[in-house]
């Protein structure tokens, strides 16, 4: 009988990969990009990284010259920053101009591509709804609204529609969409649900404590689906109103989970 | 309900402990030292990184930039050229001259030490065997050897002999010992149990599928201890021979829990 000496999840076979942020305590890819590598029977661990921005630039380097190191994933502040590492960019990091992941592609080359807009695309498919032909609301312009707009932009809506309290941001983001999906009618515009197939929350309003809505509604349509990117509360005042009045709705955990798949596929792809 | 897409044991919060080598498939430390850490309660994992020849010096101290990493484990072919990284040695480090463990300090200095050899004397200990005053017989003068031999050193026994097929070796060793011991009687000698209360062997005899033995041995004293560093097999000729005469007998395996348990406390110390 051998003692239980040993644990069974990490051995000198196990393909390692990290989270590089800073702060790093409060990332969740650890557990979660784990348990999904480890499901499609991967023996594989994603670790935290905590590396500070003055040691960026010199750290990651080394680390991709460790052969069984499988990839990277950053988080905050590091997503621009890291496509410097990339040989080569995925299409929606090339119009988004940061990378969320950094994988090996089969050749040893390093890819980077940014999943969280993909995310966004994947959960909507699990729940079999599709972006294309239809009208879309987006409120936020920012990281995860940048993300969401390029995904949701080649996914061929007829318009998007995007809102953000910076106006010119709103125009700069509805501009890279529009130029790279020359079919899709993407134009900065007022927050409304009027005449709208979706309409997304990519603002952190409502987020934790906030009671608020990203806008003022007092009546939904039960047509329209309804998502938001916040991932806690899990059912945020948006996502409560909107499974009152019967609409479907798609939630910030389930863009999570569906970019964790995706992030999954590239590093094993 | 939360669906099961997570995994338990590694999170943001997790130290980050990495063994260091060339190759890295083999390594046991990822399964035994994160067991040994998780057991005393630490939130840490200890995972694989293969570092090559030629990238060693820079990625070395690109790691030790990181805040999380807690320390790193060395095997072959870096137990030597880790000594570069430590700020402080540790006693055995010094005379040895290689390290297998660099940890941060309290105060944030790096310290380096070898264990191999402490976890010998921690095997021992267990058992309840002291090397006091003891008549000790170590065959091997190699990587293994030369770490058993400076740790029994600080043990005072009486007497160390240490055998190697490479004299001078076995000279150099002895000197060692003897120089930071002056009250041990260290010598090379011919390998023989004639009048010694331990008999240690650090040579890779009897190792997988060698069926031979370190010595002609034919009959041993009750009183002998007799001690194998090999790990696989568990019972080699050497301790199967010992058990037949009724010998005390400490296993490799015991060794290797005896350096985790060491290098666990100086990690978290």
């Amino acid at each position: 009988m051998e003692p239980r000496d040993e644990v069974d999840y990490v051995s000198g076979r196990t393909r390692l990969f990290g989270i590089v942020g800073h702060p790093i305590e409060q990332v969740r890819s650890p557990e979660m990009i784990t348990a999904e590598m480890t499901a499609r029977g991967h023996d594989a661990v994603l670790v935290p990284m905590h590396v500070l921005p003055d040691d960026f630039d010199a750290v990651i380097p080394q680390l991709m010259r460790m052969p069984n190191l499988g990839g990277l994933v950053f988080t905050i502040p590091y997503k621009a920053r890291a496509v410097a590492f990339a040989a080569e960019l995925g299409a929606q990091a090339r119009i988004v101009g940061a990378i969320n992941a950094l994988g090996r592609a089969a050749e040893g080359v390093w890819r980077g591509d940014i999943f969280d807009g993909l995310g966004c695309v994947e959960a909507f498919r699990r729940r079999g709804i599709s972006f294309a032909g239809k009208r879309v609301m987006l409120m936020g312009a920012g990281g995860a609204g940048s993300a969401i707009a390029v995904a949701v932009g080649f996914e061929k809506p007829r318009s998007l529609t995007i809102f953000d309290v910076d106006v010119a941001r709103a125009e700069a983001l509805a501009h890279k969409v529009a130029t790279a999906n020359p079919g899709v009618e993407a134009a900065a515009g007022a927050a409304t649900i009027e005449g709208m197939d979706i309409f997304m929350n990519a603002t952190p309003v409502g987020m934790l404590a906030d009671a608020r809505l990203p806008l003022a509604l007092y009546t939904l349509p039960r047509e329209l689906v309804v998502f938001d990117a916040i991932v806690k509360p899990e059912r945020t005042p948006l996502l409560e109103l909107a499974e009152r009045f019967g609409c479907t709705t798609v939630r910030g955990r389930e863009m999570m989970r569906g970019q964790i798949a995706r992030m999954v596929d590239f590093f094993f792809s």
